[in-house]
């Protein structure tokens, strides 16, 4: 098992997994998720088939890749916050770091919001993070705020911001040019 | 064929698929979605297997059932609005009515909120329904304000809206008392 069709004996190759998203999420984007095959994928990238199941198990891990990080940056900012900011400016702040994606995973994160936008069915895939950080924005205001998490107030304003937040992202990768994060900011000041 | 094991012969028998979702939400809030099989409901609900399968195909559409009527009133509800007010107050007004729910089908909507809630790998069965439904806000907006659908802040907007007030509904049947559509009205007026 020496020579597989992926690597040459004596020829290790490293492959990077961004780089196998950005070209799955550009196909994706032009010819429709449900137009594109793995194997699709794996002919694009230039990877096996096999390389590319040990990376991404199925087409839609191949689009939800990006949401951790977006996810860390913001629980990172919000924990930094400092401690007598208003809760409405700190997650206002958080969601600005976190819609700051680095310079070359803009296009990525574009292609990733378009496809998604034209896929409702694959939003069930994201569904558990998105939720797992509603949850966590009604914990921070909660406890900032001095009321419990069961209020009725905390609870409609953290999913209407999640939402607005979300909406505003995808609103940037059809209609908005260069990088997201003013754009977030614009719609969370719209919810103030 | 004439003695089937749920129709004794010459017995046609009615089965009110809103009885046997009640008994269904009803198993699926107290034990768990997980820990109720299709024959549970079937023995619960006192009908054949084939009989509840021949009604629900599955366990997830036992669960969705009611969103529609919601989606029919708010919809009805909004055509129905003066066309010289406001479209925020329209919009309030007609989740208001979507979400006055007839007497029959507080409680079923009650166990089918909690338990969607519990399991959110059961959102994306109602998530063409409820992305329908905030494409329409948009679009209702946008007539009304005189905009294109493309706004920022129409889409912002009607997803924040959509979101707080689906979050109220939950926060109903977890924690409200008596009928949903006073908690739905005073969570839209938090995000007037």
């Amino acid at each position: 098992m020496s020579t597989t069709s992926d690597r040459p004996a004596g020829r290790p190759r490293t492959i990077d997994p961004d780089a196998v998203s950005l070209v799955a999420l550009r196909l994706f984007d032009e010819q429709g998720f449900d137009a594109v095959s793995m194997d699709d994928v794996a002919a694009a990238a230039g990877v096996s088939r096999r390389s590319l199941f040990r990376l991404f198990p199925n087409k839609a891990a191949l689009v939800w890749g990006g949401l951790d990080e977006f996810a860390e940056r913001f629980r990172g900012a919000l924990r930094n916050r400092p401690a007598d900011e208003p809760s409405s400016e700190a997650l206002r702040a958080a969601y600005r770091i976190g819609a700051t994606f680095p310079d070359d995973a803009v296009e990525v994160t574009r292609h990733r919001l378009r496809v998604i936008r034209a896929n409702p069915s694959l939003e069930h895939v994201g569904a558990a993070t998105v939720s797992g950080l509603t949850d966590e924005i009604v914990r921070f205001v909660a406890d900032r705020d001095g009321v419990t998490t069961d209020d009725l107030t905390v609870t409609v304003r953290a999913h209407a911001l999640a939402a607005g937040a979300s909406a505003a992202l995808t609103w940037w990768a059809l209609h908005g040019e260069g990088h997201p994060e003013a754009v977030v900011d614009r719609a969370l000041a719209l919810l103030a």
